[in-house]
């Protein structure tokens, strides 16, 4: 019998309770064990929704309880969550979390409190919502050597381009109808600007390299400066527009950069539209690989929270695999991106 | 220190062989100890290959070497192979292969026979070739309940039908092209009849649906009658021709065929051309992902089996996972498939 808690009850936190409710059987058969949410912990009142009877308000009725080995972050931002974070892990229990940021700035040394206390730390669900992709590119490419990775990491944003695209309409009309969808926030910087796909992007290049890329040393821009005739003149030139996170190996370090880049058609990402995310890996011996799937959303995003979840109680689990990323002291060494250009916007290759 | 031993050395033997040899240091690193092939087994004479000076022609000095734990087998077929594959799992060694024959007739059995032994029975390199499919299915969507698989799961087919397209040729035009580039062998039906992808979409089917589907049970078409008028239709009609396993989930049981299909411009697997291959997996909490890359080659192959052969050999390795399909005696209920038809052929949903 084992036991997890879910630290907030937002989007993802409910799709998880939810999530382990209607997949029980699934769960506990790959477990290997009965294993149930024991506290979901958020400052809201959670009266009447499915969590009522598992709510606290105190982390450290999570963190002193010996029966809860799992703790799920889904609350976002690097605050709380850092603290809980660092709290849970140095408590022993495994840490899974499908928070980008967090991941993204503080990825190497809570990889390393992880390995130092004997626990999973886990983060499938902060890049590309329910694709797998953090696992894929851990196990199967890890004997690989991986050349490049650079994808489409924004569903927002690629909504708006597609919009723009399909219904000869302005970056301001179709993020209007992106906020009307609830595809995009009211305060959708984070989103238009490149920031939530340079996080990810620097996960995903700290994985490949083995050493942490820090959000502050990537070069980043949005789409809100991508005009119609920008998306047209791309489309006779046999180009799609779309926002990148990039990186690849150069000589002494890696080149990382978050920026629209005119994608030639023939290219696989050009043909990912609409809310979908794709990210292509470039290994020396696999050549191209590509994953694409719905980057975010309730359900999705719960089920990859869900299924680090039960990785991380499962007998025998795989902890113990060396991580390349592991050090907090090695910051990778992050060169200008060199690339053609076509005015504003990079050519990808 | 561990020691595999390598089964056949033709394309994909020589492959991994090599991969061995060039990625040394990210093999040992991943294995967390020194790892070596100690043999190389082939009735050939190896002779002024890479492999000359571990030859072997007698599997019982690989069987009875007690220093070898994982085993390769990448010869192909049914009969040589089945019949060392079960020794090795009886004389306690893990088993890799990348031979969807071998797993879509004895796959249950073997994976049986391997969890009785204590060992790894590992297949990633079976379907997709270098494209992590396999371990993505078992591991992250293995919490939540999959609707469907199916794919381009063979390059050769694949790229004739894009040659017949873009260059408007013949199929036997097509064909000669793909053989005079080595795409297809000299008798290419196992390829344009169908065979090869049945074997891999009983293979997904398997693993999605947690019984065995064994290929004589699916309804199995190839491409040999697509003419170029067909292609010119469904290119009007708003689709490409497109030779895909498919399974799906059905009342009672699972519905499984092997055909060419009309599949939608607008989905992902349109846009699949050339020697690629790609997987759409339906998820019900998930969505829809997709895996696409290089389907075959020799390197692309060889990295998958050398990863699971890493794998087989790590310290904690996850083989204790209840892989729902080990049981040989419970064969799936294949169902005929139900579509909308156009002429002779099906039409995706």
């Amino acid at each position: 019998m084992s036991y997890a808690a879910v630290l907030g009850y937002g989007t993802v936190g409910s799709g998880t309770v939810e999530f382990f409710r209607k997949n029980k059987a699934a769960i506990e058969k790959r477990a290997g064990q009965p294993f149930n949410i024991k506290y979901v912990l958020d400052t809201r009142d959670l009266r009447g929704t499915e969590a009522e009877s598992l709510a606290v308000t105190d982390f450290s009725v999570i963190e002193n309880d010996p029966e809860v080995t799992v703790v799920a972050e889904v609350i976002g931002g690097a605050t709380f969550a850092y603290d809980f974070a660092k709290r849970a892990i140095k408590a022993g229990k495994s840490l899974i979390t499908s928070n980008k940021e967090l991941v993204a700035t503080k990825g190497a040394e809570l990889l390393k409190l992880a390995n130092e206390n004997g626990v999973h730390f886990s983060f499938e669900a902060s890049v590309g919502g329910g694709i797998p992709v953090i696992r894929p590119i851990k196990q199967c490419l890890s004997t690989d050597v991986l050349q490049s990775v650079s994808g489409i990491l924004n569903g927002t944003t690629n909504y708006i381009l597609t919009r723009m695209e399909n219904d000869s309409i302005t970056f301001q009309q179709a993020l209007k109808q992106a906020q009307d969808l609830g595809y995009a926030e009211r305060d959708p910087s984070a989103d238009v600007l490149g920031h939530d796909t340079c996080r990810k992007i620097c996960i995903l290049a700290s994985l490949a390299f083995g050493r942490q890329v820090y959000p502050e040393s990537v070069s980043t821009a949005g789409i809100d400066k991508i005009t119609l005739d920008d998306i047209r003149q791309a489309d006779k030139d046999g180009y799609k527009i779309k926002l990148l996170g990039a990186a690849k190996r150069v000589e002494d370090g890696v080149s990382v950069i978050t920026a629209p880049f005119l994608v030639p058609k023939s290219n696989q990402l050009a043909n990912v539209g609409d809310v979908f995310n794709a990210v292509l890996l470039e290994g020396e011996s696999t050549g191209d690989v590509m994953f694409y799937g719905r980057g975010a959303g309730k359900m999705p995003t719960a089920s990859a929270v869900a299924s680090d979840m039960v990785n991380a109680v499962k007998t025998n689990a795989d902890r113990s695999a060396p991580l390349p990323w592991v050090d907090s002291g090695s910051q990778a060494f992050v060169k200008p991106w060199q690339s053609g250009t076509s005015g504003n916007i990079l050519t990808l290759e």
